[in-house]
């Protein structure tokens, strides 16, 4: 796997990983392939960042097997992202520092998001784990809704209208008139 | 708190995480802390990073409240970083992701670092669970130890060479040679 060397000397998996994902913007690109963020227009406009370094994040996640790049669409080509199973490993990196964020790092405005445990309907604790069932929630069947201090509705870009209402992670966002899902 | 607003538009606790810890070095000199490093020389030797950098780091780790700063010689006058409560929760959030980057971004060489329950001497699971007793396990319970694939040795820093034995996590590490401890 190709490898920055941001970190040359420090010889430890957690450098690893930050030349992987470590990069400004890249855990929040990560962050919205779990929401279903699909097409570049759609990471593009949900995350306000210069197309040019869109462009080069995605490529840098493709070429270390995060993230996997399929044509969905012939003249003009578009492409569709996903994440691969290594990617899908992130996701608990992902939620236990959104989770930290959420309670060290925020106002008292209450949750941004909350994530339940799709079958169960019952919270997540802070690990991950469903706190009905006691079972480790895969991503794929967790379901995010906006909590009490989500500000979604604030914005009017498409992701953050799709997300303003419960979404389970990983399937495809509708952000799109026709009703056709993003990777469609 | 200070936070910064390298995401700004951004309403999202993982953003927020980010502009606390998601800067470069950031999590590496957390990871530090974890580990036993206390002083400035030994952050600096062991990260090999410029001291302005360093010192920069430090600073926003210390306004955010993830670190606290405490003089431990005057004349001239030096100071101590040890994690606050706050700083002491983003323990899983470093290991799961440390974890990802063992499996999947290192080579065959096997883990760079093994962590196990100090009281069990069993191993932890992915997310940080003892795999004997079952309990969550509490960085001031985990000790860390050169793994397989660990090349500490290789290093001749006062800190890699104090890591290349078993050591408690947040305990200070002895780096000196007058065997006292880093924040005495």
């Amino acid at each position: 796997m190709a490898l920055g060397t941001d970190y040359a000397h420090q010889d430890c998996s957690l450098a690893r990983a930050l030349e992987v994902v470590g990069q400004r913007w890249s855990l929040l690109i990560v962050r919205d392939a779990f929401y279903g963020v699909r097409r570049f227009n759609d990471f593009l406009e949900h995350l306000g960042i210069p197309r040019a370094v869109l462009m080069e994040r995605l490529k840098a996640l493709v070429a270390a097997g995060v993230l996997r790049r399929t044509a969905y669409q012939e003249a003009p080509r578009r492409y569709a992202y996903e994440l691969t199973e290594r990617g899908r490993e992130l996701w608990l990196p992902i939620y236990a520092l959104a989770q930290w964020g959420e309670r060290n790092a925020s106002d008292d405005a209450g949750p941004r998001t909350r994530f339940t445990h799709g079958d169960c309907d019952a919270p997540l604790d802070r690990r991950g784990v469903c706190t009905a069932c006691g079972a480790v929630a895969e991503p794929d069947t967790v379901v995010m809704a906006p909590g009490s201090g989500a500000v979604w509705s604030l914005r009017t870009d498409a992701v953050s209208q799709a997300l303003s209402t419960p979404h389970r992670l990983l399937e495809p966002l509708r952000t799109h008139p026709d009703g056709s899902s993003s990777a469609a």
